[in-house]
């Protein structure tokens, strides 16, 4: 429970929480674009400032363009659990800019909601998670020991961000981990994402020929790798839209009753779903429910085919090469490495003579799927309640987060995804936006949970 | 027979005959350049003029972007037959020049070839023929009436040439076809091409959701365009390389056991073929013969996909819309309207729910199989065995020739293809050259041929 004074304190300060965002808000840290190198930079040491003055020791830590933010404080009290606190500050590009109604980074108030881009992707959130802290401290709340990791090459995709985990994983040893980088399922509804899909991202080469060939010359005699690569894909899915890779479902968890009783209630709507897909949700296994396919069953999905003619009209070519992209979603106890090696094994036996084939491995994580009934869970669920005086409703998501499944596998943490944007909040669109309410409610959500947490005791003596 | 005074006269001229090819050569005729429009129209106003020399009506039809020479010569005697004559002014590329000995417009004879682009393809070969009217014509022997058609836009694949030969149907009524615009099988070995195959060419569309979407939000609730690609189009082959849409081998014409026996004694090495390619000619049929799947069977090729994800490294799209490319190559008697209608059904019948498709048809062309016992066969064969001391083989050629099915389509002309190139000609290539000896036996070639037909009466009255 939050105390009494430090919801006034945040009522009280809400106008000043709002314009300390704003400075954040206006630096362009696009983190794919080149240009933005010094931008991204000021937005690291704007934030290690800001942890400075709320007496973390923060420090920039050079990695790869963009350096990562990374902040101690100890807890007052002997004992006291560690929380480890993540967000991203760089954001997506801007563009197309015509289509935004204010420029994209001079963020506007209008109607209650803030307009620019990394408003709730995830400058937004990711400042709440300070403000919280200052309102505990000011209000002379225990805290428990925490540690903020700012990320500045999540919408790059976190490269290499594995490899500073690993190496940072003592000092990075922590009880919770608290992730802010994601929405309610619906306006209102707060919500605590369990489960994430995993990812294997493979592309298969295929060689057929030395040199393209005429179709007309060599047709029927030259094996053409196009041809060997769509019965090889075709193999993979059978008529129910299942994945034939030997063993691929004997490790999926299945979904429980109880989550399937849940599922039912939430406000999920599919024929506004077919509207915003264009046409009917048909994909993926038959018979299996729309959101059970979207976030508790794996997937196999071709997301392209490169190699021979893709111009306009005809060219008769037998290709020497294709490649085609291939990737799987994931579900927990699924296991990359095992469906890797099902792939490889699948395209061997299925490479016809005269074709040479091999396979690489593009992307890989695993699926994430967090107890419901754990103690982290509970305080934020709690803490969402006080924030949004609403019961939080347990969700999945069908894609990966990158830090979710890094932070259980490398560190061995079980993460809590409590993020409070919307889902209309157009996170890679024009006029992305974050509403105040979420803001406001974000801050007092993060301030109950670290105030949940901090009573707790230090797991770390149980940990290997 | 060729009379002796003939074949005097083309041995005393071989100089002139070589010398006045030269000027033909020098002109940078490369239709699929539009800066060399100029260099295309002088070469038809040099061949228009040649033609008005040697008596023809000779006439520039402006067609598109290039003319067709058209010309026209009455025979001396009443009843005699018509025979039409083919090739083609318009050249390949140069490109790429660096890899030319001497530059690709300058024409050089070293070791008894004559380099320049054009010189086999099909200058050299078109120019024979107009050379074989000349020593009939100087030697006072009857000649039937002729009609020239010389192309100036086949190598960017003749396009349109169909509607100017329906409109000029009555114009070019004929009783014989020769074209002069194909190879030896082997050195040494004069060839008949007394088969071609057609081809279906069509392009398959399907959209599924409406923009492209993340695989990770929607993967197994989105229908994915490129996934029902794939598995229809690896349902149109089974496992034995057959095509699998209805009835599609039903008009097939087998191979004969005359045509079987044959091929096996053609000087055709497996081995130097699978090195051609680079790796076994495992495609097409399973436990077809080589040259058969390469000549007498139809084929299933797919050329390209479009859509989705094609640059490096891994994009989780689900494409809103992919396309493929897909041929098929036909044999005689399959008709190419009816494969389109059966691929229309195929596809219909394989677009699953929440995928739209259509198809395209890119190219419609019939397979040709010439009947090897008509009278012009036989005058081709002779004069073949004239020219080069060697009794001609019966060849087919897995490409189409255009304008072979054309004028068997529009004009209702049986063509015979008597063509005198050599495979190593680099038709297509940097080097291309023309066998002077070949070159010489072409013109005596087709000037016995000439001689042959000339004594036959006009079937005209047996045409429909």
């Amino acid at each position: 429970m939050l105390s009494q004074q430090v919801k006034d304190y945040l009522q009280a300060n809400r106008q000043r929480h709002l314009e300390e965002l704003l400075p954040l808000l206006r630096i362009a840290s696009v983190s794919s674009q080149p240009a933005c190198q010094p931008a991204c930079r000021q937005c690291a040491e704007l934030l290690a400032g800001q942890l400075g003055q709320l007496g973390f020791d923060a420090q920039l830590r050079p990695w790869r363009d963009h350096p990562l933010v990374l902040a101690r404080r100890a807890a007052d009290r002997q004992g006291a659990p560690t929380v480890l606190l993540y967000g991203h500050y760089d954001v997506q590009p801007p563009e197309p800019l015509e289509l935004w109604q204010s420029p994209p980074f001079e963020p506007v108030v209008r109607e209650g909601k803030i307009f620019t881009r990394g408003a709730s992707d995830d400058k937004g959130q990711l400042f709440a998670m300070l403000k919280a802290v200052e309102a505990l401290q000011a209000c002379d709340r225990p805290l428990p020991n925490l540690i903020v990791l700012l990320e500045g090459e999540e919408e790059i995709g976190s490269p290499d961000l594995e490899r500073f985990l690993t190496g940072a994983r003592r000092e990075l040893a922590a009880d919770y981990a608290i992730i802010c980088d994601s929405a309610f399922f619906a306006p209102g509804l707060p919500s605590l994402t369990y489960g994430l899909r995993g990812l294997v991202y493979v592309e298969i080469a295929m060689r057929g020929p030395a040199a393209d060939l005429h179709s007309g010359t060599h047709g029927g005699a030259a094996p053409n790798p196009l041809n060997a690569m769509v019965a090889l894909l075709a193999a993979l899915q059978d008529a129910q839209g299942r994945v034939t890779l030997p063993g691929f479902y004997d490790a999926v968890v299945p979904l429980t009753l109880q989550e399937r009783q849940a599922w039912r209630k939430l406000p999920f709507d599919p024929q506004a779903y077919a509207a915003l897909l264009g046409t009917q949700p048909t994909g993926g296994e038959r018979g299996v429910d729309l959101l059970e396919r979207r976030w508790a069953r794996p997937t196999l999905d071709f997301h392209g085919i490169v190699g021979g003619y893709q111009g306009p009209g005809a060219k008769t070519v037998i290709p020497a090469a294709v490649s085609a992209k291939v990737s799987c979603r994931l579900v927990a106890n699924q296991q990359a490495g095992q469906v890797v090696k099902s792939f490889r094994q699948f395209v061997a036996a299925h490479t016809p003579p005269g074709i040479r084939s091999e396979i690489q491995v593009l992307s890989e994580s695993l699926p994430v799927l967090v107890p419901l009934d754990s103690p982290a869970m509970a305080a934020a669920a709690g803490a969402l309640y006080e924030a949004f005086g609403r019961k939080a409703v347990f969700v999945r998501e069908g894609a990966s987060v990158p830090i979710s499944e890094l932070f259980q596998r490398i560190l061995g943490i079980q993460p809590v995804l409590m993020g409070f944007g919307l889902p209309d909040d157009n996170l890679h669109s024009p006029n992305e936006k974050l509403e105040l309410e979420q803001y406001y409610g974000g801050i007092v959500a993060v301030a109950a949970v670290l105030s949940n947490l901090a009573g707790k005791d230090s797991l770390a003596g149980k940990r290997g």
